[in-house]
């Protein structure tokens, strides 16, 4: 018998409401390419749920593709972007951005989140035009990479430094619903629409198959998005499998449902962890915890499940990255409790 | 009621066996990025049809991604790749060679396969070195974008052309089913794992809902692809949604049933049209046929079943275009063969 | 003793004046980067020459590196160019557009000049967006690189014709000065600038060491080229030498002179063929000529005179280029023509 | 009447060794692209300078264009370079390298130099592969972008470092001369071209009119780097203009004369601040030196001379940077001199 992974959120398959839809639509002949029934459908929804009805929206199978895209379309050879060093982009993605010819300014962080400073920083680094590059992007994650979350005061300060200084920003929403559904939060999708200029909602972390929408709302940024989407192999000759997908995601708000699933179960966990007096690497509210365990402890846990390593504290203790999803039941959320208290 | 549409073979979803498989795997929990116990059960199955266990596999989402990744894999900044006008990637792919960096010399063919001849062109005149680029890759594709198939023959003295001339031969198998499914053929799978160096297997025209299965068979492509497929925003999280796919197409033949089916269904539909003594564009054997029809007859056939008017042969008549797939049934090809002797 | 050659424009060093104003100048200290004085001195008699003080300016070392960077400045990823396939960037600069991501569409002309005809045919076999590439660009030669010229109304309906299809029209001159002192020429180097949106004046293969003085016009495409220029490893440290260049060349009518010579040299060379009755493979009022000789009247020449067997017509016939410069001798010349008298 | 200016050390022309021979082979007719006579004499007196007659040796006009070519032209798409933050290629060159498609991890150091702990520290961070690029090749300057120079012993721990890991070595010599003439340097150019994969040999900051030499010692590296060189738009026409200066160069060792002058000005200066009492921002043993000034001498001195202002120390004082050049008389030392003393 397989131990129960703790590894990722991406470990089983699909929410049943979507597989019911695919069996129930299988036959219905669509469009290709993204221009079938559903997919137009499901823009809608997320058009009322940000109440933006002039947003562009494409769906694509990836947050790497997501991102490549977003950044590839808007800048012109010269032009850079910042981020976290803790960001996807900067060195999880195989040089994605940098394939395309663009540099990555990366910033050291204490919670994997990026401040109006930190930007200045480059800014003021890189005066020497045009021997040096033009920033004119910057890319942050909500939830982070580490698990944090952005405050809406913070998210705005951010976002009027950028136009302030003729930037755009662009919000990687791999885990967006367990942003939004922290118990710490105070964002909607809403506030996120207004405070970026392009963002994306995860599906592939958060109970779809694949998928990622992207929501382009600054004017700007949306023109001829549909070529470049073709060019970097990105266009689902069946993009029904796309639009079927978010649209039951978006129905009765079965997304945010599952990222608070996702969220309540680490919760659970690590008030469990907090019971027995473990301490963390970082404050997480999301769904992933960092509690840091002693090796034998860590053994003694891993013999009935299965989770990563993910920083060496010092040589009799490590954290390890508990990671919660969708799919994650009671039943194995009581057993992983029972087996903290045991060790 | 809408129209049957005979206009391409990626209108519906997928066959039946999939969506029951989907179901069935649906929260066993399972590593992801393609190392999933689906997708190597699925790499197996291939490697012994084509009967070479040393194989390389790598499953994708879509065609222009497939021809992206192998094309940049394989050339260095100043190797280009010959191509016929009518390859998919000369002009239907929004550039995404180019955009990788990579000259298309275009051939005018006449049935959209490459000859040695043809090759050789290029290379007479592409003699000044350095001021020219350096040919290094051959794409063809099986069946060809208007319908047309290599017979072994063919294929046999393309392959030594490329090996004499140290260029590598690409074959695009978006619709490869139907091409080794149709009645004139005489290649097997293992045929062209043989007399290519990289292909790959449609899976999105062939009953799948995404999906296509490079198979790289020389040594020297093989290295380090699965960094490509990272950074070109390729590689799914969930790649058992790839596996499981290839896995059910490829049991008991039903990839190759599937494709004999839409041959057959086209077949016949070709053969209603010459009963009645109409004329093709170009003699196929596959799933897409090329009748010419006059333009009353077209604006009566249109009243009841949508497909492309494809090419202007003079002012009264044009050819249309009709494609059929994996789920085109009999009593749809019955009704339009007797669409057609209405008209 | 060495054979004069006539393979090419660039055999010899520059124009006397240049090494005096070398000489002249050396120990004088200026800033680098091309903001010295005699760079910023010779855009002003290039500004006065084409009457637009607005112009922007840039000296950069060669002409595909002046290709190159115009395009890749001026293109989004998604769009393309349009060339002439005898084009220089078609098959002569090693893949040096598609490099930068860029797709060229080739064009089959009769005399290597572009008409409206030929661009509306790529925009009318390009229009399934966003598949197909959005054509944004199109690349002429003046001189072309078979020795015709443009007349003033051809280029007048190209640019309106571009204008009137949001394209923009790039000129490129590496032997601008031998089109526009042509005996046939209407054209004024005004006109050139009022009827592009870009180009640039070639000034390696008329005097100089090396040089080209890019010219553009069109505001929308000024913005932050010094960008590219450095990106592109085409800003030199010392841009002295290149305003050097252009301050001699532009001074007193030099360079409109010293392409003068070239074509008178090589008319006197065509009046000699054709006095003696040969053909020619076009006919050209440039400074290259491309006479029609059989196998040993070649072979004779070639005793005496070095030059390339450009294309053979029978196998008894080749034709010859021979080209001539800013250096070509009266005494060369006539030296020539004596041989041709010869054979 | 201008100030004598210290900003930089490619204020003026060139070595006037160099204008002579311009003028002297001036009309002298050659073959065009690097394959001139004085090109493949100057290849000769490198190689012999360096003791490999299999190099391969390739004139460039700048800098920035040597980082691309050789940079772009040894890796391939999912591989990356380590360099120095202080590194020119950082961000100093416009995003050059990202350009071609390639990531730069860049290291903070002390001196401007890498050790092999700074190359593990990289590879150590980057083992999740393939989600993380594959580094293949390390990237350093000598002397350094900040004044510093490479001992002997240094550059072979970390050669050796550099093969035991299976990456390349590649060496920035922009001011290459300066460093092997320090007084402090044990190194030899033979050394050099021993204890590295490739490097170049700066011409423009040591009294060249503009020109780098490609030095490419390992076999591996030197395959088709021509077509590299045409479609970077790096390949002059007139190579003969690169050819001459570098033979001039060459010859009785002028290349390490002038930079050796170069040093003993900008060291003459340095005793002087010493002296003085002054106080420097690094220890430097080439042409670049920076003391620290309180800001009324600064202002004093800047009153006389031309300088950068390089880096604040605090609200008071300031380091400013003084550099030599091949040109830079005793005369204008000795009134710098004389002006830091009245300071």
């Amino acid at each position: 018998m397989k131990k129960y992974s703790f590894k990722n959120d991406y470990s089983e398959g699909c929410h049943p409401n979507i597989l019911e839809a695919l069996i129930k639509t299988n036959l219905d002949q669509q469009n290709g390419y993204g221009y079938d029934e559903y997919s137009e459908e499901a823009k809608e929804l997320i058009k009322r749920e940000i109440n933006d009805s002039n947003a562009d929206i494409h769906f694509v199978s990836g947050g790497t593709q997501a991102n490549l895209l977003v950044i590839s379309s808007i800048l012109r050879p010269h032009e850079s972007v910042v981020s976290a060093e803790t960001g996807h982009i900067f060195t999880n993605e195989t040089g994605a951005i940098e394939g395309t010819g663009h540099k990555i300014h990366g910033i050291v962080t204490e919670d994997g989140k990026l401040k109006p400073e930190h930007i200045q920083s480059v800014l003021d680094t890189h005066t020497n035009k045009p021997h040096q590059l033009k920033q004119k992007l910057v890319y942050i994650s909500n939830s982070t990479e580490i698990g944090t979350i952005y405050q809406k005061q913070e998210l705005k300060e951010l976002y009027e430094f950028c136009k302030a200084n003729d930037l755009y920003l662009f919000l990687d929403g791999a885990r967006l619903g367990q942003a939004l559904t922290s118990e710490i939060n105070d964002l909607t999708l809403e506030d996120i629409a207004n405070l970026t200029d392009v963002f994306y909602l995860g599906g592939t972390k958060n109970g779809a198959l694949l998928g990622e929408a992207i929501v382009i709302t600054n004017d700007k940024l949306k023109e001829e998005f549909g070529f470049h989407i073709k060019q970097k192999g990105a266009m689902l000759a069946k993009g029904r499998l796309l639009g079927i997908q978010f649209l039951e995601l978006m129905k009765d708000d079965l997304y945010f449902d599952l990222a608070k699933h996702s969220n309540v179960q680490a919760m659970k966990i690590k008030s469990a962890f907090q019971n027995e007096g473990f301490e963390f690497l970082s404050e997480t509210f999301t769904n992933q915890i960092f509690p840091i365990l002693n090796n034998s402890q860590i053994e003694k846990l891993s013999e009935q499940f299965d989770f990563y390593v993910w920083k060496k504290i010092d040589d009799k203790r490590s954290a390890i990255r508990i990671i919660t999803s969708w799919a994650t039941s009671d039943e194995v959320v009581e057993k992983f409790v029972k087996g903290i208290s045991n060790i």
